[in-house]
């Protein structure tokens, strides 16, 4: 299979390095920051290439030097249309983001004000699920439709992948990673309570 | 749904930044430090929303140097009553913490002086589940009772999350963390037990 | 709760902080360091209580300055016998050690020189499991057995720590750590590979 | 059991330590860096042992300082057949390199130049699952077949490390680990939009 993964990773290649323009790495909104990691994964398949990115939460700093989380994170899904075999043209992308309850379930979401319709849903014959993305931009025109099938084991990958990263988009792994043993201001009030002598172990 | 969620932080923020008092940050009781993260998770609903944080295990250190778990983490539910649309009372929130036990099964609890119980349940027509807090205190003569549906992907999220929290309450990720394989005073022992020469692969 | 928790800490206390000899604490064989943390979870019931506490895999270094892997870590579990209401004497307590393939599947487990047997079973009212540890030591005439039934939701939290713990028994967790994306020492490499101008994307 | 895994420790022992040519860690190809961390997760059985052990994903640097995911990770397979009661001979190993999508589903899946073909089915009388790895070389005149028969217990270890490694194996670990409350290029800009007063906490 390696064969034929380089190809697709020369593919991902000409995506990730180019321009701006033809690139599936997410253009943040002016004034948002860009992420310092590119870590989409894709599914390349015949008239349609699908890339999964998650995208941070973010927190805000606190006058007491606390930080809150004041925007959970997303999985952002970019689909592109095939334009020759095993290439996909990234500047007629389409995307899509799923919050944290989305990912939660996977089905029919809806979104922004350019009309997006992403359904997910198992294949007919239970050979694995498809993603369509549909989008409607009465401005700009636009009506398109993506289609992906997906394999079972492409699905368990994503699902899998998403539920490694929901945490994070939640912003537990903050608070997760900041409980630590030796940290002084936690626990050592607790010494009082612990501190005393039992007859029991005498 | 992004307009939508807009809403919804927005909400989130007045909850986070204003005085202790309306904020569904839980205060601390005295002596306790407060968490240095704020990473509540809300569900909003019509009649009332749910915020879900998790809550740090405590430590204490040995005199060998050591420390040792002294009280396993839990979550605290707040659920706060609908003041107007989109509105929630936090002054009148009411909070539940829920044990690494009661965590693992998600059902019927019951805590502390002022009578509270808590009742998790699938709904009957099989869309998710609910959450119920009801509190009784005589003292202030409050008998309270407060309903969040939960649709099955918000359930999702609350679960995937617990169960990532989970060996965190228990301080577990804290002796992961403590696995290095550049740990002098592991491992080094046991050398000899494998160093020898072994016929085999001459 | 929290009250009946309390004194559930004070007793754990009790087992933390007195003698080895009394202590749930795995006294480590000579010459084999002491873990620097303590976080056995308790389960306490009438007639014994059950502490499990994971116990680090061992590393050596290789003359290359790498390290491998030479011995899996096990989870330790610790069965004491009830002395009284609540009470539980951890001068006789009986240790068994769980493999990484035995959490793989909580079954029928033997150990040692001395004739050990675990076994975990689903109680015949679905209500649970039971632990039974059995302990034969012909050369101290010791015939003992503990039992312990554990509701669902101890079990959950006990199956979910040990899964969380898994990969670290295994040493994954030090290899997944030592992936940067900033390590020169990877990746490099592939740059020639990747480096290519292509047509595709002019 | 600790007996028995002493010996399988000392088999392990012999594998790590000696020269490349009979060790089950896999020879990098040229110009590919040596892992500084060996893991290798063995299985051994009969007739053969089996060594599965997780390869990093590669990262390229961009001009703009940040890191793309270039390659994505893998897990490798090592088959060697037993030469002697508990030895085996890993002169003679066979190796098989898993995908993340491969991970997502343990089947049937086909390899290389050499051609490769490795099976993965449960047993039929429900014991367990087997591996097989059949391999074909024309010019070296290889036609060699190794199977493993794995019980449901060493299977849940594999499966469970599987799903452990795999969002490391896309380099979602790498992203997840850059998310920081206190990173001042994110958020920040965040706070205009939630910095706002508002009547209702009054």
């Amino acid at each position: 299979t390696l064969g034929v993964k380089c190809q697709y990773y020369d593919q991902q290649h000409k995506n990730f390095t180019t321009s701006s323009r033809s690139s599936p790495s997410f253009a943040p909104p002016a004034g948002e920051s860009a992420p310092k990691l590119f870590v989409g994964h894709s599914i390349y398949k015949g008239k349609a290439a699908l890339t999964v990115e998650p995208r941070s939460p973010e927190f805000s700093p606190l006058d007491s030097g606390a930080y809150k989380l004041v925007k959970e994170g997303f999985v952002l899904l970019q689909f592109a249309p095939a334009a020759a075999v095993r290439q996909y043209d990234w500047t007629r992308k389409q995307v899509f983001s799923l919050s944290v309850t989305e990912i939660g379930h996977l089905g029919k979401s809806e979104e922004g004000k350019v009309r997006k319709l992403l359904k997910v849903e198992p294949l007919p014959d239970g050979s694995g699920h498809f993603f369509n993305l549909s989008v409607q931009n009465k401005v700009l025109n636009i009506d398109e439709s993506i289609y992906i099938p997906v394999t079972k084991a492409e699905y368990t990958v994503l699902t899998s992948a998403f539920n490694y990263i929901l945490p994070y988009l939640l912003g537990w792994h903050a608070y997760a990673n900041s409980i630590k043993p030796d940290d002084s201001s936690r626990g050592n009030n607790a010494s009082p309570r612990y501190g005393g002598d039992h007859e029991w172990n005498r």
